[in-house]
């Protein structure tokens, strides 16, 4: 049960938006921004290093919704997104993801805990400086979105079709038109 | 010298929203909405929490910015922002402060760390839902803004001075305002 009274039975950040509307939309379209918007790095990519970010913050709902939005956006689904969250270094994914996945374990740990040798591997591995600074951004902004789902005791579905049904609606909607309260996903 | 490129020789998140404006817009939303926009909780108290939860995770550029903004708007100025620093259960602050103050440092070592005593200790201090709310998400934002700042290993000034001569831009105009380049503080 959440620790404080939400008004509503929708799971992990989705209740907390439809509590706090003032702070879902800076929220909002932060996601959109950094994981949807025009860039280099895919969207399955992006998604990627966020539910790898989430899973080393065991925070359920983010790692499992996350993971879904990843799975149906980078080739080789589930099967992919699953290596990556059990290690990096042994996932079949480009060079370059794999340095910049290094860094996100990093920001993960604390910001000081990136080191030149972590940004001079992402950049032989061809990655370039917005790649490095978007990453670096995803990984610290799901050490927010982790503890405010995670710090007021927000629910998570177990079925992983929950998480699947949330996906479609992601893939095709983005974040910002799909913040409002969704009766499909709060059973 | 920041691990990237950034184009300029702003300090700390300011060179950052320089180079990356698209990701700069909603992270001073964010900013606005949760530190300076209409809530029970003063700006000053707001500020302090920022302060707080920067210090704890040895942030310098976020913790003397956030200092100065609290001290500015804080009865008591840098002795209380100080005093709540080194140990907030010592400060001379209200109990319902104290108490949103010990949540803010669970959510900085973790969501999950967050307890149903925590809670009740800020409930029993007056503190609303509301309260409890904004202050998780103010200490779950600075775990994203102080990686940021760390992550990409950006420069903080030395002198207080700087600190202070940011505050009195971001005190009368705010963060969405002030987040374009500052001639003034980038020596």
């Amino acid at each position: 049960m959440p620790h404080i009274d939400l008004s509503n039975d929708l799971p992990g950040i989705t209740g907390l938006m439809a509590f706090r509307p003032e702070t879902a939309g800076p929220l909002s379209a932060l996601a959109e921004t950094l994981l949807r918007a025009d860039n280099s790095l895919t969207r399955g990519e992006r998604e990627a290093i966020a539910a790898y970010v989430s899973n080393l913050n065991e925070c359920r709902f983010c790692e499992l919704s996350h993971s879904a939005f990843a799975a149906r956006q980078l080739e080789g689904g589930y099967d992919v997104v699953d290596s990556i969250k059990r290690d990096p270094r042994e996932a079949p994914v480009s060079p370059r993801l794999r340095a910049l996945l290094e860094i996100a374990a990093s920001v993960q740990r604390s910001g000081r805990a990136v080191t030149a040798a972590d940004i001079e591997a992402a950049r032989a591995a061809g990655a370039t400086d917005i790649e490095i600074h978007d990453t670096v951004l995803i990984a610290a902004a799901f050490c927010m979105y982790n503890r405010y789902v995670d710090g007021l005791a927000t629910w998570a579905p177990e079925a992983r079709e929950a998480y699947d049904e949330m996906a479609e609606r992601i893939v095709e909607h983005g974040y910002e038109a799909s913040r409002g309260p969704a009766p499909e996903v709060s059973g």
